[in-house]
């Protein structure tokens, strides 16, 4: 597979070079819980986030002993009073027509999805919708597939179909498919007659696990990723992980990239079991997908219902997507699968912070290790150049007051900070070790 | 002046003809206050709203003696809870720098404005943001002039030179301009980076009395009127009415059709004031101006304060904008100035009301009055047929489950209705007596 227009190999910096997986590590972190809420405005220039925990997550033992590919979805509440929702997640779950109905509001459905998610999923998800309910019916507006049409024109086609169509406030938009179909389908529901309600049914890991819960919906401006958007709120979020069956090998690696993440920014123990079972995720068995999935809700609901709209605690979850978000700017959109381009900025936040002597070289080497386990890039696609990545990195929605702040590790596996304050020169380091120029 | 490109004369229903203006009603209404808050729901099919006004409102007679010309800014609050901001209105307030400057986030201001306000108000505007302040910076993105420009594209423009020039979340962007600029503006702060803090400086009595204030921004579409958007409240409105010296007559009748709005929809003892005070209001006396602006900002807070997202109550802000919405979008956007269209469309509102039998003839005669008095249309233009109103109303925001919902007054003057219960075969009427095909 290439990653890279000019290379077929992926990019892997010379400190590193591919080994083994690594050996599992025993030791088992325990946690103690901190309720915090973060403030409405800016945090203060450091803010260190570890040791935030649910009371309430069982250890991966407990869990793995639950069928969680059986038929019976399990529940992850997103709590953010009236507007919190359920993450359902399960195996069959768009044959349980019940789930979808509930959520629905008014009688007509506007269903978005992309040129290859229609073929496979639509007639499901329309008599999920429909079935048993006649009242309803359902209309859809098929984009053109990737990211590279994650902007306003294609967004002005889910607005046309709406607007033809005479679709009312007391409708609900469907988002079906990835991370790019639930983002823009988010984006036009807020913003369709001022906001109609929606779901989410993600189609790929990186959708599960990431870009469907929590609210952040929108679209890329040519000179960077995620400019124009808004904080919007499904009703639910239905994962049925049977359509996984369809997806690519490329794009189950990269919704892993975020898999990873949970690990290393606050979950050590999510992260130890990823070592132990990434050979499992890759041959999709079904606990183990369902699992990653599932443990990867539940960090991200947390994180979300603590800091909505990312006023510092939420920002961890961009770890590696700084970088990463250059390199799609940069690269071109949809070059690199988004959860390609967060593994690469990973292994760079990484990179950093071990120069700036914050985290074990041990660290550095167990990420790069899971990467190349889970076939994922551990460094930029070589067209990549060191002023390209100041020039994206300077409009990232993190910048505050001129300042750019990043998402480091700090400190044991499964910790890290959200920070302004570090030395320039690791930076300047960190992106020449990368880039060829 | 021409309301329609094939009739220089405003069409007259042959009902009614125009009359000297109508003897001051010298009657006073008192009215219980009655504490309600609408559920976040749809209402039912029928919701009266009379007889909801807060208690300590002033009488009209006891705010004039003050002086609301004065450089001390009258301050009206919009209650929303953590959301809550004041509008400051009064004369001089641009030469007030801190009342600006209070109200910027962070170091980076953009002022967003058009090819017509920027010559007389920006380096004022600039000055007032900037005086005895030099950490602030401040940009600008001048649009061109109209409603026909309130779209996608020039949207875009305003997103381009907020990422070209590198505002992170922390910048605050300003609205200077009428309705269009304020819509336009106040969306872009809603999408950019998610959202960014945005501050009203409305130049012209229609942004003044009504747009400005209540948080609802968006863009029209070809086939609607502001069917893309958000509700997204300011930091504050600044009205500084000396913007209002360079204001076009043309411009200054069509924002009193909202100032008559508030008096139909809710305030029968303001209607009466404006009939009493047309003259003045014309002449642009700077009391009568500062009064009218105060008094309709007042009832617009209190209307916001109790159903921000217009669940129920906040549509009857809406009175006559349903017919209105389709005469700007069939006879051409720019065509009419928004208040024309809205003063049409109040009168088919009224005369469909009295067709139903829910309001007295006198008051449909006063309403022809006031608005011939203010030398607006008091009907639609010539072009525009039964079937283009047909057309257009069908896709209005307040249509739920395909039904059209209207604001009609019934009852004493003062008091209207939102509903979609009402005889159809009225509606037709109306349609007919006031197209010819």
């Amino acid at each position: 597979m290439a990653y890279c227009a000019t290379s077929h190999t992926p990019h892997i910096s010379p400190k590193w070079s591919s080994s083994p997986r690594n050996a599992l590590i025993q030791s088992r972190n325990r946690f103690t819980v901190v309720p915090i809420r973060f403030p409405p405005n800016i945090p203060p220039n450091v803010l260190k986030f570890d040791r935030i925990r649910s009371p309430i997550r069982a250890s991966s033992a407990q869990l793995m002993e639950q069928n969680l590919g059986s038929r019976v979805p399990t529940i992850v509440d997103v709590d953010l009073g009236n507007r919190s929702y359920p993450i359902y997640i399960g195996s069959g779950l768009l044959d349980q027509p019940h789930l979808l109905q509930r959520h629905v509001h008014g009688k007509r459905v506007l269903v978005v999805t992309n040129t290859t998610v229609a073929p496979l999923y639509l007639d499901k998800v329309v008599s999920a919708l429909t079935d048993g309910n006649s009242s309803v019916s359902v209309e859809s507006v098929i984009l053109p597939d990737g990211e590279k049409y994650k902007n306003m024109e294609t967004l002005m086609k889910v607005f046309d179909k709406a607007i033809e169509s005479r679709f009312d406030r007391r409708t609900t938009f469907v988002a079906l498919g990835g991370g790019v179909i639930g983002d823009m389908c988010g984006f036009a529901a807020a913003a369709f007659l001022r906001g109609v309600n929606f779901i989410q049914i993600p189609t790929t890991v990186m959708a599960q696990v990431d870009s469907s819960v929590g609210g952040k919906t929108g679209i890329n401006h040519p000179l960077g990723k995620n400019l124009i958007g808004a904080f919007y709120q499904p009703q639910c979020v239905l994962v049925d992980t049977d359509t996984l069956h369809t997806l690519p090998d490329r794009e189950l690696a990269s919704g892993i990239a975020e898999v990873v993440k949970y690990g290393l920014i606050r979950d050590a123990e999510f992260f130890e079991w990823q070592e132990k079972n990434m050979n499992a995720l890759l041959a999709r068995d079904a606990n183990a997908l369902a699992y990653a999935i599932k443990r990867s809700c539940e960090n991200k609901a947390e994180v979300v219902s603590l800091d909505e709209k990312e006023s510092g605690l939420r920002a961890t979850l961009n770890l590696g997507h700084t970088f990463g978000h250059a390199i799609e700017a940069g690269f071109g959109y949809g070059q690199w699968l988004h959860g390609e381009a967060v593994a690469a900025g990973t292994v760079m936040a990484v990179d950093m912070s071990h120069r700036l002597g914050w985290i074990d070289e041990s660290i550095v080497k167990r990420v790069y290790d899971i990467l190349l386990a889970a076939n994922l890039p551990i460094g930029p696609p070589e067209c990549m150049t060191v002023e390209m990545f100041k020039s994206y990195m300077a409009v990232d929605k993190k910048v505050a007051d001129g300042l750019l702040r990043l998402i480091l590790l700090k400190g044991p596996l499964g910790n890290c900070v959200f920070t302004g304050d570090y030395d320039r020169k690791a930076l300047d380091e960190t992106l020449h070790a990368f880039c060829k120029s």
